[in-house]
């Protein structure tokens, strides 16, 4: 690694997974290994390791687990998938590895090809971001959402990297901060300006004309486009629309799911109400105190500007006619 | 106090004030006693004491105190009005004791105004809370803000004391966590049910049909309707305006400042970037990053149903004729 290049979010260690262990950033950079399906399971429920693309590699490296310590596969697979509902990467990375003959080897591709895939989506995803634009985006959808580069920051990478000088609005992302403690992380290694705020703030920011483009990634997009994605992406994608600022979202092809109609048809994961009631062990909420905590929410396609695919640039229209012919799809 | 029952916020002890530490909510309830004007200045800045009205009231409290004690009132004016320079409510209640023949008369009479006020408004605004409406609201507006019973919660504690049955979403509201700290904390006591969300789930609480109101509170009304509130309040009301949800911002007249034309007049505190980078000591974010934390957003008034006062509810095109002729003005 040169200075500032991550180790790989997630990789295959010859018969275990290494991988980033997430809770513990940005105060330390910690690389477990995992060598069993319950210890990947427990990983993937407490957010060690997290991202729709990350989770199709840790899905499908799941499954190679199993098969390399000669445990159930079938097994593996429905503990994998009951770990998280809503990503449909995981599902579908668990599926892959399941129906080849060597999974090990699938995985292993799986996420080679990630990497590729995301260097595709900011290689196209580059053309929106203009010279000096200050993007806002939500959650994590850098390297560490993927097995490297990452989906909407990987935009922004590629962006920096064409010197069209970027400067980033994070959100912080509650209840789990992945902004503030992933997005900022992976920005301040790669020498990206940024500034953290309350999610709260994104709003008045807006209004105040300092934002030029909101760029998030995705957990699903559904045949008919809408966006499943960290709760908090919805808001963003009405105030953008509010004041005519670009919404763009980045994500691999793989991740528009044609099974799935609308967002309507995506069950949204409840998460644990600690994660809003208290901070580091400590509550900050009084004792009697309960609270909701859905981990996502769904952004029509009617409010989305473009889908940044490794396959090109989709808007919500052409979408659909992507998803049914994929050869002819993208742009 | 009957159980339940809440200590004034902030009240006059003879020659000194007796306040809630904010701070220290909602773990324990402890009333501090304050006999310099610095030690004031450092509860106002430090949000020991916090909200409009209870801030009308410190700055009365903090003149009268200036004056028990034989300190200049000028100083003590001009230090307490440049702890917080947008609420309007506390440049006012030092204004009007450094006005009087008797600062501590006047600053006690303030106080005793204030809940007269807020009941008022609670019995005007009442009216917009259906049987069982699903109130969300934002940071504290409650007894904690004022010297006792609040405004936007005070309104929803007239709805349940009348056998409306309200529900409460609360925003925790980050940075500080009004919300999760003292909202919550108000309404557990005062019995009325609630749950506590991230700032960003109001939007998909929303689209799921679960929000039939949006009550808030504010720190400055200008003469053309704006409100300047709590960062994140704005996002709120345009997501409440995409959904067809009204969206009403409960406030003392007294809010109402006619010297301030738009929100485009109003100075914007911006705080310590430890409140968004920081959690009780202990970083969020990396060494290296930097935030903005603006305290406050303005709501243009054409996003607002209506303002509830204690003069009974204005629409936004009433606002100014009862700004202009507060005789003629409410309903």
């Amino acid at each position: 690694m040169t200075p500032g290049e991550l180790p790989p979010t997630i990789a295959w260690a010859g018969d275990r997974i290494r991988l980033i262990d997430q809770r513990r950033l940005p105060d330390e950079l910690v690389v477990v290994e995992v060598t069993t399906v319950a210890a990947l399971c427990e990983c993937i429920r407490s957010l060690a390791v997290r991202g729709a693309p990350a989770l199709g590699a840790a899905g499908a490296m799941g499954v190679a687990l199993a098969s390399v310590r000669g445990a159930s596969l079938t097994e593996a697979a429905e503990a994998l998938i009951g770990t998280r509902p809503t990503a449909v990467n995981l599902a579908a990375g668990v599926r892959r590895a399941l129906a080849a003959a060597d999974p090990v080897a699938e995985a292993v591709g799986l996420a080679e090809e990630d990497l590729a895939v995301n260097r595709s989506i900011g290689h196209h995803g580059v053309t929106v971001v203009g010279h000096g634009a200050r993007v806002l985006t939500h959650c994590n959808a850098g390297a560490l959402a993927c097995v490297g580069y990452g989906t909407a920051l990987g935009v922004v990478r590629a962006a920096h990297d064409a010197g069209r000088s970027p400067f980033v609005w994070v959100d912080e992302t509650r209840p789990v901060l992945q902004g503030s403690r992933l997005t900022a992380w992976e920005l301040d290694r790669a020498g990206i300006p940024f500034r953290v705020i309350v999610d709260g703030a994104a709003g008045a920011l807006m209004a105040a004309g300092e934002v030029d483009l909101v760029l998030v990634g995705a957990d699903r997009v559904t045949r008919s486009g809408d966006v499943v994605n960290k709760v908090g992406t919805y808001g963003l994608a009405v105030l953008a629309r509010h004041h005519g600022i670009p919404f763009h979202v980045a994500v691999p092809f793989s991740t528009i799911d044609p099974s799935t109609g609308t967002g309507a048809d995506v069950p949204i994961e409840e998460r644990d109400e600690a994660e809003v009631l208290a901070w580091a062990g400590r509550r900050v909420a009084p004792a009697g105190a309960r609270a909701r905590n859905p981990a996502f929410d769904v952004t029509p396609a009617e409010l989305v500007t473009s889908y940044l695919t490794d396959r090109g640039i989709l808007e919500p229209g052409s979408l659909r006619l992507a998803v049914d012919d994929p050869v002819r799809g993208g742009s």
